[in-house]
């Protein structure tokens, strides 16, 4: 059986098979998901993120079992793009404790990428990965992101449900890193809500939410304001509330037509990429013999700007088609 | 005057504004960078990275004005890409205050980038903004980047020379975070010396490093090992001998040709960047009306992944050139 049948046919093992290609990004992956693809588009993406000590892991742990409901729910994967979760090896022991939670279910399959290495191509990676367990017909997928550094909460935010976690007591380097992520969020969370300053936390952020809106007041009101929940994803406690959430914010995005504007958006940005990377491929396959390699030369002896240096390449090398 | 020859005269408002229309990616700021880049390349370029918290800016600030001695040094710069930096605006009013440390002398000049929505430009703006302080003549230039996020860590690790900082007590998440990134350090510094953990910290680092060069015992030895030193930025403890390693290093990679490998490994990523954005510019100017966004609607109706779909649009549009 081809691989992408033995997918379709429910195959685990075959699955895992296919996500090791696309993170490789051999040619037999990209055949595989060539014939998956029309199969995809029904998942539910939710994208997680929030600074190093969040608990976005042990969060996501508990959405998938309350959402599974010991079997009779919805299948979830999870895609761990984040140096510091234990599914993709920064484990602490009782966070891979946790994970034994899941383990056993077949409605639930866990996928780590590898971050660091995977240079420029991590989030082309990921969204093939995310697209192959898609049409693997998981119904749920999770995207969890360490949310430092913009290539990872880019990653997160590609979802059309992006979850936006904080916790009390990081210190101030971590708070400072979460300035710029708030605005991404579909639902902010606080997590390790029993931990002292939790419900400050999640006043400021009602706040800052507030002032928003307040300086937005001239437009339209918005159709969605982000709700601002309180979790405690070692006991569970405030996770089927954020079930909810997260259910109503799927609602609100079939209803208004901002899912598919979303799902536009996120594969003109993918695309570009793509169109980016195989130009240039092409471009330098019909190059004569060291001629990138000479324009490189006059850019180390400060001849030419490396700007102006591919300028006049693509010049000399690549005439306008017609 | 021109802006080049005002910035080549010393101006620094003149500087300062050719980095605002860099950072815009402005036609004006490209054609003065191509007049300058001919003085460029004296300087030496310090990337410094580490998790938020462990001290980077306050650390940045200690050796410039350690290398200024009150005037005689050579001239510096400090580019910061750091959400969490003082510099970039993500200030404690304590951090703030020991910026004045450097104000008023005009051997200094800092400068932060807007890291959070320069989506996909913020290498290419920084590698400008450094080539134009280089031009301008500063001497040492150090590029303060947050050590969490692949984009942010690769602009620090693309200088010759990379300070990879840590410090005890940050807490799990962050160490987790430290774990991709020590590998990319010519210098390892314990900053926040005098904190508990901090002896502990450095031996770890020590250790780690031998485990390493255990590892590749197999070869040849290493020409440079990295050193592990403690620091106290607040008081500048231990900056003295950091200004010394850094010094060392700089040697090094000159005597041992590993400056002009980095330099041409650098400037190589930054024409391959440059090349696929350029080529794509030029490829979506000259197809016809639609036809990106035709094959945008196929994806999006699930007929086919984006990476067939562009190369079909490739193809089609835009023959192999003679």
């Amino acid at each position: 059986m081809e691989l992408a049948e033995s997918i379709l046919a429910g195959d685990r093992l075959a699955l895992a098979r296919l996500l090791t290609l696309l993170e490789n990004q051999a040619p037999e992956g990209a055949r595989a998901l060539n014939r998956l693809y029309p199969q995809s588009g029904r998942a539910h993406r939710i994208g997680v993120t929030g600074a190093p000590g969040t608990g976005k892991s042990a969060l996501v742990n508990q959405l998938a079992l309350h959402l599974r409901q010991g079997g009779s729910g919805p299948s979830v994967a999870v895609v761990a793009v984040d140096p510091s979760s234990p599914f993709s090896g920064g484990a602490l022991l009782g966070d891979r404790i946790r994970m034994r939670d899941l383990a056993g279910d077949r409605g639930v399959f866990i996928r780590s990428m590898a971050s660091r290495g995977a240079l420029g191509g991590l989030a082309r990676t990921t969204a093939s990965v995310v697209d192959a367990l898609d049409a693997a017909g998981f119904q749920v997928i999770f995207i969890e992101t360490v949310g430092a550094g913009q290539v990872e909460v880019d990653i997160a935010a590609a979802a059309p449900t992006v979850l936006v976690l904080e916790a009390p007591g990081l210190g101030d380097g971590v708070q400072a890193l979460k300035a710029g992520i708030l605005e991404i969020g579909d639902i902010l969370v606080v997590n390790k809500a029993d931990l002292p300053g939790a419900e400050s936390a999640a006043n400021n952020l009602r706040a800052a939410l507030d002032l928003g809106s307040a300086l937005a007041k001239e437009g339209d009101p918005p159709a969605w304001t982000p709700p601002v929940l309180s979790t405690m994803a070692l006991s569970g406690e405030g996770v089927p509330e954020l079930v909810l959430a997260i259910q109503r914010h799927r609602e609100y995005l079939q209803g208004s037509g901002e899912w598919s504007r979303r799902e536009r958006a996120r594969l003109r940005r993918e695309m570009l990429q793509l169109l980016r990377q195989r130009l240039s491929d092409r471009f330098l396959a019909v190059q004569p013999d060291g001629a990138f390699e000479a324009a490189l030369d006059r850019t180390l002896q400060h001849e030419l700007t490396p700007a102006r240096a591919i300028e006049e390449l693509v010049a000399e090398g690549y005439p306008v088609p017609r």
